[in-house]
C-alpha cells in the first residue's frame, strides 16, 4: 500500500485521556482509534495485525482438530440462569440488553452454555466424542475500569475453545495437546522465551489447577513465580506449601516477576454438560458425563501485549510474523530515476508476496518519512534516493539493528521475498 | 475434511420452530444452528460459506479502493443524539445497554456517527480526500419479529463501507464505481442475471434516489418494477409519475417482481459531517463540507439469499465461488484397494489445492451419504467403489447435472484442480 493513499496519519502526541503505553503508541502509529475507554477502533494497520495474530491462533488450533464456529454475542437468559451465572450479583461484568418484548439477553462474555446447549444437537453417542469447537469472535465484559489498552478492554477480540471427552483420560490428553499448540503460539509470535505455562486455581468446580500462560512484562498485572531450570511458574494466588506439594516447581528456585496473562486453559471437569443436561451413551448402552474443558487467548490483548513488549523510544518493533508489513520502503525526493527505481521495486516486491507500505509522500520530509518507519514498527526499511542510486544500491536496515547497508536490488529480492 | 471427523451432522428433519426455508435448509445440512429467533450460530460449514462471500467482497472493496477497518460494537450516546438518532422513538431498532456507571451504551446497528467521528482525526485539508473505509462486522437490530431466517437476523454480518468527498462530482464518481463493484460481487456470486439495480428512495436528507440491489426470489419483501432491456427496477416506494420520471426506466415495460434487497447504497449529501462537525480546508484556505456516502451489503443475508436461490428437493446447490468444498469424495465400503484409493485421492486433491470433504463413514449406507453429498449441496461428487475401481475409473457427477460419468482419476485432477 503507497502511504500516500493510507488514510491513517501518525501522530506525534499520544491523546491525554489515555494512560496505557500499548494504546497511546498504537494511537500515534495510526493502528487503533480509542471509541470509548476499553473499547477500540482497528485501523487498517492494526487490523492487519490482529488477522495476522488471528491467523497464527486459527492454525495451530487447526493443527490440533479444533473445527471453527461463530457463536453470537445476544445470549438467552435460560442456559444462564441453569448454571447460575446469570444473576449480576454472581457475574458482575456481564453487559445485558433487552427484546423489544422486554427478555432480556446477555451479549456474550464467555460461551460454555451456548456452547454445551448446541451440542445437544450433535451428540448422543461415545461415537461422537471427542469434541474440539472454537470460535474467533468480539466478546464483551462491562469492567468498572479500563485503563489498559488493549490489555482489558470492554470489547475485545478472543479466541476461546471448548472440549468435551468421553472420560477424564481421553480429556487429559486433549488439554496437553491443545497447551503445547499454545507453546507453539506463542513462539511464532516471538514471545516463546518470555511465556511460561503457570498453575493457577482452577475456580469453585474443581480441585485441579487451571493453566495461564504468562507473559514476563513490568507492567502485568499478575504476580507469578517461576521456575527459570523447569520453565514452568505458579501464580501467586496459589502460592501455599499445600498447593505448591501439587507442582513440579522447585520452590527453593522461584523467582518473582510481573506477567500479562495472554491465555489460560481451564478443566470444566463435566460442570456445564451435567448442569445443561448434555450427557453421552457408552458402548455399554450406559449414560455418561461429558468431560470439558476451555482454552481461550486474548487475540486483541496480544496486540497490546505486543505493542507493550516489542517497542523502543521511537515506536513499536513488530516480529515479522505480526508486522501489517514486512517492508517500508522510503523514496527520498522526486527525482526521475529515484522514482522509477522506488515505484519497480514496490512493484517486483508485491509481486514476490512481499507486503510493502511505500512511502511515496510528496510533502514529507526525510526525517518525517524515517520517524514513521520506526513508528510503525515495519520489520525492513529500505530506501530509494539518489544517493544510494549514485553508488547503484539500495539502502537496507533492520528496525532492530543499528546497521545500515547499502545493497544491490537483486540481493534485496532474494532476501525479502 | 473427513465427514467422519465433522461434529456437524444432517438432519431429516427442520426444527418446528424455523419457519423460514432458508434456515430450514441450512439448519438441516448443519451449516447453522438456531440460538434464538434471527440470532445463527456459523458451524463449521456455514462458516466457510460465510468467509466465502465476506472474501469476494473484501476483494472488490480493495479493487476500488476501499481500506479495511473493524469499528466497535459498542456506542457512545452522545455522537448519536447530535444527529438526532438515540432516541427510541426515531430509531426504534436500537438494541441498548449500560456501563457499570449507568452509562447508556449503543450497539452498532449503522456507523455513520463513529465513523464520521473518527474521522476527525484524520481529515482536516483536501489533500486527505476523498476516503472510502469499509468493516465486515457482526451488527445488531432489534427486530421486532424475525421470522426470516438469515433474511432478517437481529445479529447478523454486515460489509459497511463510508466514502468522503471534496465536491459533489468526486462523490458521483465514487459511487458510481462502488455501484460497479457491488455489481461484480453479485455476478461472482452467480446471482448477477437475477440482480437489479433499483432506485428506491433516498430518505429525508436527499430529494436524490438511493440505490438498492435487488435479487429477484418469490420470497422477497421487497416489490419491485424491473425494465428487462435497461436490466434497472424502481421499487415500488417511489413508483409514481413524478419519480418515474427523474429516472432512465421505460414506464411501459416495467414489470413486477418480488426480490430480495442484497445491498444498498446513499448519498448522505454532507448530513453527518456537517452536524458532527467535520469539515476540510479547500486549497484557498476556505472551510468546505465533506459529502459522503454509504454502502452495504448483508453478507449473513447473502447466505440466506444464496441458499433460497441455489437450492432444489434435495437440498442445496451452491455455486463453486461460495461452496464449502468444491468436492464431495464419497467412499463406498472398506475394501483394502477403494480405501487405498478414496485417500489418495483426498491427499491428492487437497495437495492440489481443491477444498475436498471426504465422507470416510463406515456406519453410513450408500444411500445417506448420497443423500448428505445432494443436502450439503456441493459442487462435484466423486464417488471410489469397487464398482468403479473394476472399471478402473472414478465416478462424478455435479450437484446440478443430472448425468454421472466415469472418468479416470489423471482426467479429474485435471479437471478439478
Amino acid at each position: 500500500m503507497r502511504v500516500s493513499e493510507l488514510f491513517t496519519k501518525t501522530r506525534k502526541d499520544a491523546p491525554a485521556d489515555e494512560p496505557s503505553k500499548n494504546a497511546q503508541l498504537l494511537i500515534k502509529a495510526g493502528f487503533i482509534h480509542k471509541e470509548m475507554a476499553g473499547v477500540y477502533v482497528f485501523m487498517p494497520l492494526g487490523l492487519r495485525v490482529l488477522d495476522n495474530i488471528k491467523q497464527i491462533v486459527r492454525e495451530e488450533m487447526n493443527a490440533v482438530g479444533g473445527q471453527e464456529v461463530q457463536m453470537t454475542v445476544l445470549q438467552p437468559k435460560d442456559i444462564f440462569e441453569k448454571t447460575d451465572r446469570w444473576d449480576d450479583k454472581k457475574v458482575d461484568n456481564w453487559f445485558k440488553t433487552k427484546l423489544i418484548n422486554g427478555s432480556e439477553l446477555g451479549m456474550g462474555l464467555t460461551h460454555e452454555e451456548p456452547m454445551v446447549d448446541m451440542l445437544a444437537d450433535y451428540v448422543s453417542s461415545y461415537k461422537d466424542l471427542p469434541i474440539l469447537v472454537y470460535q474467533i469472535q468480539n466478546k464483551f465484559r462491562n469492567e468498572l475500569r479500563a485503563q489498559a489498552g488493549l490489555l482489558r478492554g470492554r470489547e475485545f477480540v478472543m479466541k476461546d475453545m471448548y472440549s468435551f471427552a468421553k472420560t477424564q483420560a481421553e480429556h487429559e490428553e486433549i488439554y496437553e495437546k491443545v497447551a503445547a499448540a499454545y507453546h507453539r503460539v506463542y513462539d511464532r509470535l516471538g514471545i516463546g522465551d518470555i511465556t511460561y505455562r503457570t498453575y493457577a486455581d482452577g475456580g469453585i468446580f474443581t480441585p485441579r489447577f487451571s493453566d495461564e500462560f504468562q507473559m514476563l512484562s513490568p507492567i502485568g498485572e499478575d504476580t507469578i513465580y517461576v521456575d527459570i531450570d523447569k520453565k514452568i511458574a505458579v501464580n501467586k494466588e496459589v502460592i501455599n506449601d499445600k498447593r505448591l506439594e501439587q507442582t513440579d516447581v522447585d520452590k527453593t528456585k522461584l523467582q518473582e516477576e510481573r506477567a500479562i496473562e495472554v491465555g489460560n486453559i481451564f478443566p470444566l471437569e463435566s460442570k456445564y454438560t451435567d448442569t445443561l443436561g448434555v450427557y453421552y451413551i457408552d458402548e455399554a448402552g450406559n449414560r455418561q458425563s461429558i468431560i470439558g474443558g476451555c482454552y481461550g487467548i486474548g487475540v486483541s490483548r496480544l496486540v497490546g501485549a505486543l505493542a507493550e513488549h516489542f517497542s523502543d523510544e521511537q515506536g513499536l518493533v513488530w516480529p515479522e510474523a505480526v508486522a501489517p508489513a514486512k517492508v517500508y520502503l522510503v523514496r527520498l525526493g522526486e527525482d526521475g530515476e529515484v522514482v522509477k527505481v522506488a515505484d519497480s521495486l514496490y512493484e517486483e516486491l508485491q509481486k514476490a508476496g512481499v507486503e510493502v507500505l511505500y512511502d511515496d509522500r510528496k510533502e514529507a520530509s526525510a526525517g518525517e518519512k524515517f520517524a514513521d518507519a520506526d513508528l510503525l514498527g515495519i520489520p525492513h526499511r529500505l530506501v530509494v534516493s539518489q544517493k544510494t542510486l549514485e553508488k547503484g544500491k539500495i539502502e537496507h536496515k533492520k528496525r532492530d539493528k543499528k546497521d545500515i547497508s547499502l545493497l544491490d536490488k537483486s540481493d534485496i529480492l532474494k532476501t525479502l521475498a
